[in-house]
């Protein structure tokens, strides 16, 4: 991706699809997106749309009549609140408690999805570090960090072990996942790191240069890989950190590129 | 404009224009507008939405609600319905009965206004063809008919003969013009034609090769132009044959055109 935006067709017969945020100036989808359509020769367009949470009803429903709109990504704030909005939810919503993007089914209802979670994981496999059967420990218990927790674990990860400073959301998150995947979580006072195949960020500690570090790389073990999935910086503190002491890095980018796939799948485009 | 859709580009901050219609894969304003935009250095895009009559006020509430939506274009068969969605209608709207375009005011209100008939005069006036103080017959009392005889008065033509088969329709628009500009209109059994400066198909009549003609033109005076607002062919059977005696001719892609002037001035685009 570049700073310039794509150039794309516009016409009578474009489809469309909405990215819902608030602020939306900042969303990546159409640049992610929108080169796709004209690569495979798809007369498709994603536009930012910005909706005030107040509003959010309104103009899903309003979205959700266009005929020609196929599909929503969702941003920051209305993860959460757009699920109450979709006819459906995927599996990797309830655990989430999220989603990022509801599509139109074949009888007109509305599917909502979340694939924060499957796009770390397939940027993972991408990269050669498949999680399955490995053990792998998870700081932050946020959105996106319930996200992908619940996706490394339907990727076939052995043992997840996970911390958040946030007790209550961390409990809250453990039971939801072991409803699922029972005796595959551990929740710790700290992450367990000593024996981690992976090690994942998922908190917001690195977005700024002077964020402590989400973990101590001292207790990891030498073959142990480090994620990140902060985007700006693209090289965090912690990564930075991991290299220097020679440990395979995973940047946050590949989640955003992973999801691609992941959207390619859902919408059906190809 | 050519037979390829303009390219565009779109991200975050790009704002949105709607253009509403059932279908809506016919429509010109996203290859009309978009390379304006593109001229301009203006970061917006007009998108097609195809909306059902029955899910109108639905789709409408929600693009109302759309921060980065500035505007809508309204195209059949939605013209009438939808000035019961705006806050406020211009004064064409109330005349012609009918809105082709809304506009999000800065109180985040929405004004709707009709441009079909401000279009034709602004396309009349770009030829060279200024109907204030002439004499114009009008064939064709339906929506764009209305439109476009509103207009011609309130360009100042001194006397306005109209002509429709319906006459229940053609009554009505006469006592709805009278009423703004009393004593200038003219309802007769036929077309006003002898000393006509200017003669307007507003009526379907030519789209179809073996259509009559709307008006017969040995009635008209040597000086006399002819107008069509048939865009496809652009060459109707009344234009060549108003061409082959002698006439000016003024084909119907400059009502379109002319609209883009208006378009520009409504939105504050430049």
């Amino acid at each position: 991706m570049t700073g310039r935006p794509p150039v794309v067709p516009v016409q009578g017969t474009t489809r469309l699809y909405a990215v819902l945020g608030d602020p939306v100036a900042q969303v990546q989808a159409p640049a992610l997106m929108n080169p796709v359509f004209v690569e495979l020769g798809i007369d498709a367009l994603v536009v930012p749309v910005h909706a005030r949470p107040h509003h959010l009803e309104t103009v899903v429903r309003g979205l959700q009549r266009v005929e020609n709109l196929d599909g929503m990504f969702v941003t920051v704030p209305h993860k959460a609140a757009v699920r109450g909005l979709a006819d459906r939810c995927g599996p990797a919503v309830a655990i989430a408690g999220s989603a990022n993007v509801l599509r139109r089914e074949a009888d007109g209802s509305w599917l909502a999805e979340n694939f924060d979670g499957s796009g770390f994981v397939t940027g993972l496999v991408g990269a050669g570090l498949d999680p399955r059967g490995s053990r792998a420990a998870l700081v932050g218990a946020g959105g996106a960090g319930s996200a992908i927790a619940a996706a490394l674990l339907a990727a076939g990860v052995d043992r997840l072990s996970l911390y958040d400073t946030d007790t209550a959301k961390l409990t809250a998150l453990a039971a939801r996942l072991d409803g699922h995947w029972p005796g595959r979580v551990h929740t710790l006072s700290g992450p367990r790191l000593r024996d981690a195949d992976l090690a994942v960020n998922a908190t917001p500690l690195g977005l700024r240069a002077d964020d402590p570090l989400p973990f101590p790389l001292q207790d990891l073990a030498p073959g142990c890989a480090v994620a990140d999935i902060i985007m700006k910086p693209r090289e965090t503190r912690l990564l930075r950190e991991a290299a220097a002491r020679g440990h395979r890095i995973h940047h946050g980018i590949h989640m955003l590129e992973g999801q691609l796939n992941s959207y390619r799948a859902f919408f059906d485009l190809r």
